[in-house]
């Protein structure tokens, strides 16, 4: 079973000095948490994902089994279900809403899980992309909770490489017709447009496009599927000013710097939870190097698992249309059993 | 020596069917053309490049000596010093401009090095990126002129993925506010910068940036790099129309296209020219991988010789700023040495 709630929170302090004013968690879980409250997997959303997009991991017979867990998705503030630029009240409405810090986000989420559910420690924390640095911030600001953690295709902190990616991202959007510094009535189509031509070519590797491995997702041609997957999904009510907020969220991602830590390593270092960390072998913004590094840092015993194949920073993603038996989702899905069968790190 | 000029072509017929009426092809040589014409290297530019920036490759002591050898710098067409959009009278000026190929830019070179300069043989012709692709171009449409090869950081054909980069580039361009179709009376800036920062994270690899070798050009941060390098790159004079010009160019590349050929494979089994070919090791849009296939479809010995490092594809670029002595540099100059001492494969 599934069950769809909002969790208000009356004032979200955030790491900026900003408050949002009841601020919402948007959520949706699945399956029944148990009397103890023992069996809760938090699974936190990616850069513009919705709770939805996280299902093509969770069901039957997959390591995240409703039958046995209780999986929380959590939307991201910012993407347009929970607390955003384009469902804010003024005066935190478009442009003027608040900086979103990674943090802020797992700070709302522990009041979810903790003041709503009452959950008080937590078997598994996951997360592709985004949702891996919300992982990586969960294990670090809450180790009394989390046992485990399996950030994929993501980073403890943002790269600086990746910082340019998004720069372009940013400057696209921000330099198109009819964006009007954010004060736009229909959101810039054109621009938008643009900013998924850009991401088409992150998002998938070079080999990805010389094997044509799009045709798996039925698209007809590279055009096709430039516009089809492409400017389709960012063209399906991803709105402009919710993607600059999150996407500041992320260039800022630094388990360094939160409070009480000096640096990303000594944040690192003190992870407790059981881990493995996945990046994909072809992953243009969150490359494989990034994370054996990070895991060089960590003094857990983490584990690098590479997901191997020329999908990229998709080969996480669970791309829409792809065969749900697909070696990435499977692999995946595999170390998240593996994991799972780990003892607790706390 | 170094020697300016401008090759006026009275009806320069292009592949689209359309005719250049007093096309001029701008050029610079370095040394003299000895009393045979038997020692002229041609070295076309790149991508938005001006002769003047493929001089880092040329000099006293360097495999490109002018003492020895006549070096001809042909200006590509749409780069502002060859006929462009933004030199063209009207009515070719502006967007109405006709799209050029590779092709097209071998052909008007030929007549440069021929009926201008009357010689029948280059000893070898290279060039950096698009350069690169001119030079395959040179091969399979003048295989009696071609004694020697040398291609790097490009591609005979354009992939799809490079395809994707390119389609990026354009769809920012355009969206940008003061595009107006190509018709601006002032370069749309905002967009400009927009396009630099698309390629800001394509020029140069993820360990680059990683690294901070930016540090090495003098720049001091690395959004002082985005702005001094990358914004002032594509402010310097590059207009809106010529970048789309040389990148339809681009997009298109092909030796397969070329007539009397079936097939880039085809093509690329065509060519007798004794090569090296150099991809970088962490180039983003010439992957080695790409190359890797080329030499493989090549049937004269062609040697693969990977540039190693983490500049990526600005390993051939000689970036400014940057120690004339560098290791990328030694090791295309020493590769230029090399094949200058091999037989000629005509």
């Amino acid at each position: 079973m599934t069950d769809d709630g909002v969790h208000e929170i009356e004032n979200l302090t955030l790491s900026c000095g900003r408050t949002l004013r009841r601020a919402r968690i948007a959520y949706r879980t699945h399956g029944t948490l148990n009397e103890d409250r023992t069996n809760a997997i938090l699974y936190p959303t990616w850069y513009s994902g919705r709770h939805w997009d996280n299902e093509w991991l969770i069901g039957d017979g997959r390591a995240l089994d409703p039958a046995r867990w209780f999986i929380i998705v959590p939307n991201m503030l910012g993407n347009g279900l929970s607390s955003s630029p384009s469902n804010s009240p003024a005066p935190d409405n478009g442009p003027a809403f608040p900086p979103i810090r990674v943090i802020d986000n797992v700070h709302a989420q522990h009041k979810l899980v903790t003041e709503h559910f009452g959950i008080t420690t937590l078997p598994l924390v996951l997360g592709w992309s985004m949702g891996a640095g919300q992982t990586y911030q969960w294990a670090v600001s809450h180790p009394e909770m989390v046992q485990r953690i399996l950030p994929f295709c993501g980073s403890p902190r943002t790269a600086p490489h990746n910082q340019v990616f998004l720069d372009s991202l940013r400057a696209a959007l921000e330099a198109s017709a009819g964006f009007d510094g954010g004060r736009y009535t229909t959101p810039p189509e054109q621009g938008l447009r643009a900013f998924a031509r850009i991401y088409a070519g992150w998002g998938f590797s070079q080999a990805f496009y010389w094997n044509e491995c799009w045709r798996e997702l039925g698209y007809t041609s590279l055009e096709d599927f430039a516009v089809g997957f492409w400017e389709g999904f960012f063209l399906d009510g991803r709105d402009p000013n919710n993607l600059l907020t999150m996407l500041d969220t992320w260039w800022h991602g630094d388990v360094g710097a939160t409070p009480g830590f000096s640096s990303t390593e000594e944040a690192l270092a003190s992870i407790r939870a059981t881990t493995i960390v996945m990046p994909a072998e072809k992953d243009l913004y969150f490359p494989p190097e990034d994370e054996a590094w990070t895991v060089s840092r960590m003094t857990n015993g983490a584990e690098l698992r590479v997901i191997p194949g020329v999908w990229g920073h998709f080969a996480g993603g669970g791309a829409p249309g792809r065969d749900p038996r697909n070696a990435d989702t499977t692999f995946i899905d595999r170390a998240v059993a593996d994991l799972l069968d780990r003892p607790s790190g706390i």
